[in-house]
């Protein structure tokens, strides 16, 4: 399933900006950056869950925003994209 | 339908930096902010189409990056959130 994962780490002080790699880092190790904030991860429960562990380990729940969103498998025609690409779609049909 | 708006705007320039805002403030006119650059709108068709054409009226597609994500109608259990609140939540049951 699609999972999108979008966030907030606040960069003020050098432990956000630590904890700012960090998250990326690992959302690069599960999906695609579209965005600088924004992943597409294609993954089952376990790995979402394995995930979804892994960030709240790393954020600050005071200072850091975490969503994540659940698209589901038909997500084809779901999504939109409009100018420069950040990232590279691993199948194919995501950029419009 | 519940539609994600993310965006990446290029803000090196005066320019960009002036697009980043009127995008900001268009979004606000059609949903909540629930990061800096992730809004969720609640639109039906013919909202999301107006949305979708002023902000790609707004933004360099040489330079930005827009992307929707058609979430549908049935999304309260398909957004988890963790950390802190950017938005309010209009309905009262997005923010877990």
């Amino acid at each position: 399933m699609m999972v999108l994962v979008t966030y907030d780490v606040n960069t003020q002080s050098a432990f956000g900006r630590k904890r700012l790699r960090k998250v990326a880092k690992e959302c690069l190790n599960y999906g695609i950056r579209v965005q600088n904030s924004v992943f597409e991860c294609n993954v089952d429960n376990y790995i979402y869950k394995k995930l979804k562990n892994e960030l709240l380990d790393i954020i600050d729940e005071d200072e850091d925003s975490l969503r994540f969103y659940i698209i589901g498998d038909k997500y084809k025609n779901s999504i939109e994209h409009y100018g420069v690409e950040n990232g590279v779609d691993v199948e194919g049909a995501l950029i419009l």
